[in-house]
């Protein structure tokens, strides 16, 4: 069936078509079904609402996800057909009895996840057939590759592309803008692109994006990387493995981070955007997303896919027992960033990480001699050249001109006695960062005073929190009050 | 902050809140969070859309879903809150990893499922962890209090109100409307409300939908028992354990219904309508729903949990190897309802089930001696009573005067050799309905020209497919030939 589009400005968060009752009859849909949108052959799957009133007879709207895709514009024809129910669906179904899935069967879901096939909750399925049952190797590296080539790649000017990533969890542990700058300040091209947090209160694009633009196309990416060696974008818009944002989507509900979806995300990513050297961070112990014996096995498994595919990739185990940077939430991580680069009040912990994550990409790359990575990396930082390189990154990328501070309703939780601190749950103080609004309210977070065995004095703040609305604000200090997430003995 | 309504007419199919950017910026809200839309005491969670262009700041536009629920019209002030991330959510995850849930838990998350705190991908969660882990007998009481009391409850004239139920899952199958019949038409009151199909091609009330009304307000139900002494409605929009309906929106994508929540929704439903005696049908076989040694320990759950909450339960197994009648789908199983009613061509594996199960009604509730209820039962189909009283309660709830025929397009499946059937694959034959347009094309299905044993000629249909559409048709075929349902030798 043809029909005419109404274009009304609607963000749906999923593609959604809205027609009239009597279309609805005569294409035998219903709310909720699924109908084919396409022009010029090109064609997305979107869910059926039935309006009256503002369209009539003949016409339609379309959700901005569809009008975006299709690149449409006002009083274009559309057509507009049935939609079987995706065979999809019953292999989800497969893996969530506890069966393994084939090659073509793991393709076909997330070609469907890819193309709107499949609807949210049919996502929340899959994740959760993962999540119980696992992946093998195999699985996992079909995973990978169908990720990976549902969607774009990119190629470079050069074949020696190097990357880095942290499997996350922690809270703060903002490594990324520093060690990207640190490196590519010698040369090392570093086209790094994050995502946004799934299980932390912010994640390296949440971060950037508080100073500059995120969001480019390939091309708009490659003229900053021919620049400046480097870049620190958001990778969803890339189209680089696109059903990773919206698997993430739909685990952020319950904070799931199914293993094999995990290691498929990240490497699907790398390959995508043409990476040779991978250098993988997994912060272990207790509160970390994993525990130590696990990380061992996780990085096994990583090592095993990588060089599967022929990555030259390398995996280290890092202490995840508390976070790590004195802020949590976007703009109080980026001032944690600054601090370390500009060599002022730098909170130490998360320095040591950089200089300790940059020397091992030296090392790696041939850029300095084995043993001698830290103090190059050191010697970086100390000279001012990574933090002249950052801001290079973020002119290209489109410097916002805004002061960067917290919001302003605040809370300091104030110790009652004097002692040690001698336990920060991580999994907690990430919690609290989200009830607190990270990683939408930007400003929103944490600030934490003291790390583990630090002793404070009572009266002392522990903690400083963050919001932009005070029920939020209470939400945080009666969840703080519940879960007690920092022991002081 | 209060909002003025812009009504449109539009069933989203959940609760969708429309506001402009403004405002949302002003709520502090992205596409996707929650809020609470309130009005005189009352309140519902939606999901928010922004949107630019029909609705002007200080407007708001809201899917009908809650224009219904909290009864608005055109230009009435709402007020819009931010609604906090539910609890329950955290919940839904300890399930999905494995652990127990208490009953202030189970009762959180049923809460919110019936007040539209959660999305569906959270239910398909929810969905998940109870599919993969099963519950307790505690938890399965639990989850049935909750269901139930977290909706209305009926009184009736009468405490002695008669129920039975099927766990379903076999193609055909349709007895409600026979012995509801039956056993009424000798006194007993049964108010009977049906759901709609979960993994069968169609439901009780998608049936008798084909000739009559099934959607009811309490009051109106309560005026056609006490006509009748019975009724055959959808349970649905009576508020009875409103959670069910929910569930089974979800459960239906991927065709799931965990052991305990199929408990808890027969027997919360139950509970909600007043029923003193129920019946259970539990059908078991190759291709059922369940084995036979799973029937036996479903009958033992069904009987504990009903007994817990003081039912008089019986739990009959039955013969689930194949479909019952010749109809599958709304239409073509209303035509075989009537034959055995009118005992004009009446499939007999339909008509001696229903004997069978009125019979035991008639033994449970003292209408008839111990091993006598089948011959009473057998006298009333003779005498046309069943079917007079048949009438009677399809008048008083409303008849429709449409003709009833299966759908214009068919395609008739041809044995190609002499022979006898073996078996007929019950879930295949489900799935083809399903893949014909069934439950929602109401005169879509299957037609079964012969059963278990039967000898065909080469030449002869097995079955006729019936749909709406070309496509659905061709899709159907498609799948025939390649899940072989029928088997000849």
């Amino acid at each position: 069936m043809k029909l005419k589009l109404k274009k009304l400005s609607l963000d749906a968060g999923r593609p959604v078509s809205f027609i009239t009752e009597q279309d609805a009859k005569a294409l035998n849909v219903h709310v909720g079904d699924r109908v084919e949108i396409s022009k010029n052959n090109k064609k997305i799957i979107s869910i059926v609402d039935v309006v009256r009133g503002f369209i009539s007879k003949g016409q339609i709207s379309l959700s901005s996800e569809i009008i975006n895709y299709l690149n449409l514009k006002d009083n274009d024809i559309v057509d507009v057909n049935l939609s079987i129910e995706p065979k999809s669906s019953m292999l989800i179904a497969k893996k969530l009895a506890g069966n393994s899935l084939t090659k073509d069967e793991i393709f076909l879901i997330v070609n469907d996840i890819a193309n709107n096939s499949l609807t949210e909750a049919e996502i929340a399925y899959f994740v959760s057939g993962v999540y119980e049952h696992g992946m093998s190797l195999k699985e996992t590296i079909y995973l990978t590759e169908a990720m990976w080539k549902t969607g774009k790649t990119i190629n470079w000017h050069s074949k020696e592309i190097v990357d880095k990533h942290s499997i996350g969890g922690i809270a703060g542990n903002r490594t990324t803008p520093i060690v990207v700058s640190i490196c590519s300040s010698l040369g090392l091209i570093m086209p790094k692109t994050s995502s946004r947090a799934i299980t932390s209160a912010s994640g390296t694009a949440d971060v950037m994006e508080t100073i500059t633009k995120v969001d480019f196309s390939v091309e708009e990416l490659k003229n900053i990387v021919r620049k400046t060696n480097a870049c620190l974008a958001w990778g969803g818009s890339l189209g680089l493995a696109p059903t990773d944002d919206k698997l993430i989507r739909v685990e952020r509900l319950l904070n799931l981070d199914p293993e094999s979806q995990l290691i498929a995300s990240i490497l699907a990513k790398k390959l995508a955007v043409g990476s040779k050297y991978v250098l993988i961070d997994i912060p272990y112990g207790k509160n970390a997303k994993v525990s130590k014996e696990r990380a061992i096995k996780l990085k096994e498994k990583f090592l095993k896919i990588g060089n599967h595919f022929n990555l030259k990739i390398k995996v280290v185990l890092t202490d995840g027992n508390q976070p790590i940077g004195n802020g949590i939430g976007p703009v109080l991580e980026m001032l944690d960033v600054i601090k370390v680069l500009k060599q002022v009040d730098s909170p130490k912990d998360l320095e040591e990480k950089c200089i300790f994550l940059a020397g091992e990409i030296f090392e790696m790359t041939g850029k300095a001699k084995k043993g001698e990575g830290k103090e190059l990396a050191k010697s970086i930082i100390k000279s001012g050249k990574a933090y002249e390189k950052f801001n290079e990154i973020i002119d290209a990328q489109g410097r916002k001109n805004l002061i960067l501070e917290p919001a302003k309703l605040k809370q300091e939780i104030i110790a009652k006695k004097n002692g040690k601190i001698i336990s920060i749950n991580n999994k907690s103080i990430n919690i609290l960062g989200r009830i607190l609004g990270c990683p939408v309210d930007n400003s929103a977070g944490i600030y934490l005073h003291k790390h583990n065995n630090e002793t404070i004095k009572k009266g002392e703040p522990i903690m400083t929190f963050y919001a932009e609305s005070k029920k939020k604000l209470e939400e945080a200090i009666s969840y703080y009050k519940e879960a007690n997430p920092i022991i002081v003995i």
